[in-house]
């Protein structure tokens, strides 16, 4: 078989600034071919990617000094979790036709060695295979865990979720409506405020024209604070927590991609008698997987959940994907649809 | 019976800087007399002073804006925490001869009525009153009802405490060291981290003279921080903490008696998946209490624990002893010693 194109997106330069600059810090690559047919697999397999994944994290993994996550290596392509197809294996655990959820490369075609990275899906509902990376991977997958592990909800609290229109945040607003809790949730455009409300939020604003700290003092006092942000978000739900209030911290996106900005008020942690959960959904979503599966698939396929997804096709913008996601200007979980079945 | 004096230390001016300063926002007076046995009781109790405990929270109850405790009234003594013996008594809860544990008024004899918010003591080990408000009194009850509730002490883990010479931070030390923990303890003068390895702290340095970043980072990773202090000693212990890193957030000492150091890596919380507890004594240590008394009181009475106090005799330098206490200069828990049985 003649090659065939294989369009990738490379890691050329370490951002300088907050966002990633495509052609620059991220370089679209057009001219490598790939034989499927005849490549050598080595006893690994050979992967058709469908879906990547675009979070936030995948900034800060193009940083060396953010060590708690394996910086990209210059000149090779970005990887996210994704789905891909097998579509040629010399590994006995995988098969063609397996659809794989795990770390996949910013390639249409990649070949991996290691089947126990991977997850291979039934998709019993026949769910949309991008959902796979979004309301039902690691952003379902990060809200589920964190929520059923620190949340500790009691019918009639008070939740407050920020970057509530995002992946991770659209799922907590709904696992605490069907907790039986009060749900203020934010975000940053009125679109998404629009869909926090069709999500069962009952108080939503956009904090970029609504002053999140205003909001809080007349809908809290808070019970659950889930964090996807950081800095003066989290200064306002301290200011504003009940007594013996959870905070969940999952992200502090605003200090990705701007100075930090530095809480003043901590105090309240002991006046309040706070207690802030840190955590990692790859550590703490083995404990819930079992669950997660029996639950949310037939969920989202019956409609009782929503999701919402902005999608990008193919590689070459994929940068610009990200720079939304980081922005906050994408609408719906980000993903990059790579290649079709 | 001729009336006698009764000293007294009133609260006569909200300070504005870090201390507050004797004969301008605190008030000796040696004026006013009593006549104890014919003074009208109303139902009450007479209550001669012995000790009163001197406390980093006194300031706190100095301020208006401090709104998580009450104020201190113009032109009426201080209170605090205390011990003093009935001398009269007109509630059939409380007898003459009785040692009351509570509030107590910065003024050698009181009136108070509510036998419930005394606790008559036993002191059947016969240890100095002066212990009921510091070992086995709110520093104690702090100390064992934090560390019993939020640290889950693994022998072999390693323990960080600041203000390790404290009143909570000497129990601290030691009952990190029977859960067979490594230690590593500061405090502010050489000569309190002579009491540190008294204690058997494995590690203890002086943070003004050695810092703490660079020993943290040389003795950790920290799996418990019992933090006293906050600011600096917070962002390095973020610093150095091991994953699944306990925080028991017992004080901010130096936000109390200074701008608020703006801790800057929060962010830790989620990479290295910290809790951070909150707590304050009088809620949680109702449910400790019981093992609290069973077990502490003999401790101390055996030598198996230490402590150390500083204590100042008579109220007219309360201020001064306070002062001490709020700039780490007092070489122990701080105590005034009114009046004798």
């Amino acid at each position: 078989m003649t090659p065939v194109l294989n369009r990738r997106l490379l890691f050329t330069e370490e951002p300088i600034g907050r966002y990633p600059t495509p052609g620059k810090t991220t370089t679209y690559d057009a001219t490598q071919e790939i034989d499927i047919d005849n490549v050598a697999l080595n006893g690994g397999f050979l992967v058709k990617t469908l879906v990547l994944s675009i979070d936030p994290y995948i900034k800060g993994r193009m940083h060396a000094a953010n060590a708690h996550l394996p910086t990209y290596a210059l000149g090779k392509p970005l990887d996210s979790y994704g789905i891909g197809v097998v579509i040629r294996s010399e590994n006995p655990d995988i098969k063609v036709g397996d659809h794989l959820y795990g770390s996949c490369s910013f390639e249409e075609h990649f070949i991996r060695n290691r089947a126990s990275d991977y997850l291979v899906l039934e998709n019993k509902e026949n769910l949309p295979w991008s959902l796979y990376v979004g309301a039902i991977g690691l952003p379902g997958q990060t809200a589920y865990s964190g929520w059923k592990e620190h949340a500790n909800p009691k019918k009639g609290e008070v939740a407050f979720v920020t970057a509530g229109a995002g992946g991770v945040g659209s799922l907590i607003v709904q696992l605490a409506k069907r907790d039986g809790l009060k749900v203020i949730a934010s975000a940053g455009t009125d679109e998404k405020v629009g869909f926090l409300k069709d999500l069962g939020a009952d108080v939503a604003f956009n904090y970029k024209t609504s002053d999140t700290l205003e909001n809080l003092k007349k809908e809290g006092p808070i019970d659950i604070y889930w964090d996807n942000v950081g800095g003066q978000s989290l200064e306002a739900a301290l200011a504003t927590a009940n007594t013996k209030a959870r905070f969940i911290e999952c992200g502090m996106i605003s200090g990705l991609t701007s100075e930090p900005y530095l809480v003043k008020n901590l105090m309240n942690i002991i006046i309040k008698q706070i207690t802030i959960s840190g955590f990692l959904v790859n550590t703490l979503f083995p404990k819930h997987k079992k669950a997660f599966y029996a639950e949310l698939p037939a969920l989202f396929a019956s409609g009782e959940l929503k999701y919402k997804e902005d999608a990008t096709n193919g590689l070459e913008e994929a940068t610009e994907a990200l720079v939304a996601v980081l922005k906050g200007a994408s609408n719906g979980k980000g993903v990059v649809l790579v290649g079709k079945e």
